[in-house]
């Protein structure tokens, strides 16, 4: 369907989705400047974050870009099946948490569990998700003037052509943007049966009932943030892992006050936490009535359930990219690439999941800029070694920077800065009080929150900043620049806050900005 | 009372504060090292948020301060009667309309508005704000070190003399720090009537009738915030304004499409909100029952209410300072200072409120910092003609910087980077969702907010960003830093950001960074 010449508005396109969605509309979409010939200098293989990012620096840098995907929109999985749904669940445990705490006191009624259903709020996402994906379209046509082809398969052919449903398209540049699926480990059996989910089955095709607990398999992120959501609804959920919260791998500098507080809070909820474990089998017959685990201390033991969900991680599928082009991949099958995402193949590049950790939305997106200048011709590296990083129980968490036992490792000389201060429990102190925590302020203060900053004496540079509650993650995309920068506390209590400020660092750090010699707050 | 020895525990000082509270101690609350004798380098009278923060830094750089407060906490207004009580009833505002928006939907039971009792969380709060107080009486001392006198009035003899309960300190420098009260308008008859309340009497003696609807003269801050937490409740609220709302002096920099999404939102909300009138009487006989108005017709009417709520703006008591020392006052009895907050008299300073606006927290604090800093013998001046702002309605409202149309004015050639974009209404899209939109953005995406940022085209910098949603706030602290620091479109593009972020400036400014003329978005 040849879009180029009609303007699509954000409700037509919205009704042109859910018409190619439910199979009336079978045929790729496209906006490609047909006059312009099959040549382009750049192809985007993938439309998600980074594809899309990617060709709306290319455009804007006066290449000609082409963006190819399979699904129906740009934007890739974030607003499909992976960041929106998680948010809006999250927000949804945060709310539902929030009712329970409050249940019939005030203005809440009793938080009634029979109504939070999950497969609600998975119907309600599902129902409105076109509209994100219609924005994407919309934009990228109308305000970024990207070309694409959509609902179809790119193949590519050689590092100078990619077909789509047998046309051949030239281009002096490949960017391969396909992403990952969640990795199902060997070891564990029975994966394969009903009743056994990830976060994109979990979404397509769906959960289909009501489960009355669930079993997470996996300590990763998506782990502990869809846990979360599953035991704020009164889905009573265990989490199975090796490593202990929030002490994997793939995040990196994780605060051990904050993962205490992050950790004993989710337990509080009521969730079971088993670390250490090994996950062996999803048992049951046809469907899962339960894991086979392996404890800590080797004894073996059945958790029953009949929601399994995954959280192990992901992995690409780079096969055809091997078969086609014989770029280098690593043992896992993610492609290798330096700095300017330039694969072991001149003029092919790859951004996003598709070369690992971490799989965040600014990584993929700065990766499809990245690709876009060093094609146009600019020199540009992108390192994504240090960056703000955050996940959701009921609560935001978010951290950036160096955690205290890192920045004592590096620096010696450090001063903490933090509330509760140390010394004072939780439960003694209403602070951290600020937007979203208020109520919890004059009910349970145990639940307001924690944070912590950590500055360098000597430079008395700021170092790391870390924090449980609500209203701080914008805050900390600033926060990491600001690091980055080498903001010091001196600058930092010269700033402008707007009180109550959902973290505390401005005006603490002025209270102590004044010593010669800083100490801990 | 001498504390000096004693280690009050955070439980101890708040029983010692409610005992004080309760009149059973009545002296005064004293941590003075009096070893060191009666002499101070400074003394600040107000123990506010400019005098707790000024003696924190006074202390820090060295000097021998002395701070002294009638109340029996350091800290002022803002955890008593001011920003706290605004906090806690705008997350009350927030949640109901969110309950009420979502009722009978999903897991919200029917909203029940005889449940919704603005006398409950007036009680709620005056019971929970002494531990705010102890915290700043146990920080003050056990971390801060600061020497003060509590529960007790000071009288200023002359510049280097202050006196407490008969007893004279002696001192080089005496800061003025005692803030304001609400401001009544001349000119309006019966506001002395029962049923009439400002910020500070809705909590000390506090509100002790559920009313059944409020009227509230003026159109300021404080009547937008209270006024919304009032109709949130379900207690209808009428604001009568001169001005329309936000196009106040007191309010710099507010964008005509936020403001027009702020008001439209709270006349959605139900809020009955009359512009250009002039309120003339409260009328009823002891008790109010109305207030008659002239409405910009001309013509009059009285609005029936059993509550009248005064968001005229606030005014200094500064005549004793004026009488002991002969300090400038400006017509209003605003102290009259330089950027260094130095008065005409050498030696004595005054912060906070009491030299007018912005009546907020960081210039308060900000003052203290530079009084001490100047007194300690380091030349240092604070401009606090630009800085970032907020208003809650059942929203959080901020800005910061230019709004387009000064931008415009200023700079000529700029572009305007919104969302939603211009010429897409907003219940077209779910955009922007983020933190605390979500579910707005699934079932009103009309309710999910708001937001600009604008850039100089040549320079490239960022000028202005303006918000109204969830979770901005935070992250506005660090713009105003930004923008002051000269950042640009690039710079912003470059920038992690943590997505879903409440607010979408970095990734849409890297949408639009690569082009070398910059364009709308």
């Amino acid at each position: 369907m040849d879009l180029h010449d009609s303007n699509l508005s954000m409700a037509e396109w919205e009704i042109l989705i859910h018409s190619a969605e439910s199979g009336e509309v079978s045929e790729a979409l496209e906006n490609v400047y047909r006059d312009k010939g099959n040549s382009f200098d750049v192809i985007f293989v993938g439309g998600g974050a980074g594809g899309r990012f990617g060709s709306a620096y290319s455009q804007a840098r006066g290449l000609r870009q082409l963006v190819i995907d399979r699904w129906l929109f740009l934007g890739g999985s974030c607003p499909h099946q992976a960041c929106v749904p998680h948010h809006l669940f999250s927000e949804a445990a945060r709310e539902m948490d929030y009712m329970r705490w409050n249940s019939d006191t005030l203005w809440f009624p009793k938080f009634e569990e029979d109504r939070a259903s999950i497969v609600d709020m998975i119907e309600l996402f599902k129902k409105g998700r076109n509209n994100a994906h219609a924005f994407m379209n919309w934009q990228s046509k109308e305000q970024l003037d990207m070309e694409y082809i959509l609902n179809a398969e790119a193949t590519v052919i050689d590092k100078n052509t990619v077909e789509v449903n047998g046309e051949r398209f030239t281009t002096k540049n490949i960017v391969l943007g396909t992403g990952t699926r969640t990795y199902l480990p060997p070891g564990i059996s029975g994966l394969d049966k009903a009743g056994v989910y990830d976060f994109a089955t979990l979404i397509d095709p769906g959960l289909d009932y009501e489960p009355t607990s669930c079993v997470i398999i996996g300590g990763s992120k998506v782990a502990m943030e869809y846990g979360s959501f599953y035991q704020a609804t009164g889905c009573h959920t265990t989490i199975l892992t090796r490593s202990p919260l929030m002490r994997t791998h793939s995040l990196h500098h994780v605060d051990e006050d904050l993962r205490t507080y992050v950790v004993d809070n989710m337990r509080l909820r009521g969730m079971n936490i088993i670390e250490g474990c090994t996950p062996l089998e999803v048992v049951g017959d046809e469907r899962a009535t339960g894991v086979r685990v392996r404890l800590a201390d080797g004894t073996e033991r059945v958790i029953e359930t009949d929601f399994v969900f995954i959280g192990t991680g992901e992995r690409p599928n780079t096969k055809p990219f091997v078969d086609a082009l014989g770029i280098d991949v690593d043992e896992k099958g993610f492609v290798k690439v330096n700095a300017r995402m330039q694969t072991s193949i001149p003029g092919v590049y790859a951004i996003g999941d598709i070369i690992g950790s971490p799989m965040e939305m600014f990584k993929a997106r700065k990766c499809g800029m990245t690709a876009a200048r060093n094609i146009s011709g600019e020199p540009f590296e992108f390192d994504f070694s240090q960056y703000p990083d955050f996940l959701h129980t009921t609560y935001e968490v978010t951290w950036v920077g160096l955690t205290e036992d890192e920045a004592r490792e590096a620096y010696g000389d450090i001063s903490v800065i933090q509330m509760p201060p140390k010394g004072i429990r939780n439960e003694e102190i209403s602070l951290p009080l600020a937007e979203g925590s208020m109520l919890y302020a004059f009910t349970r203060p145990e639940l307001t929150g924690f944070q912590k900053a950590i500055y360098d004496n000597k430079s008395r540079r700021l170092l790391g900043a870390h924090h449980v509650g609500f209203g701080a993650k914008d805050a900390f995309q600033y926060l990491d620049h600001l690091i980055k920068k080498g903001i010091t506390i001196d600058e930092m209590g010269e700033m402008n806050e707007l009180f109550l400020n959902p973290e505390h660092f401005i005006q603490l750090s002025r209270l102590r900005a004044g010593q010669e010699h800083l100490i801990d707050l």
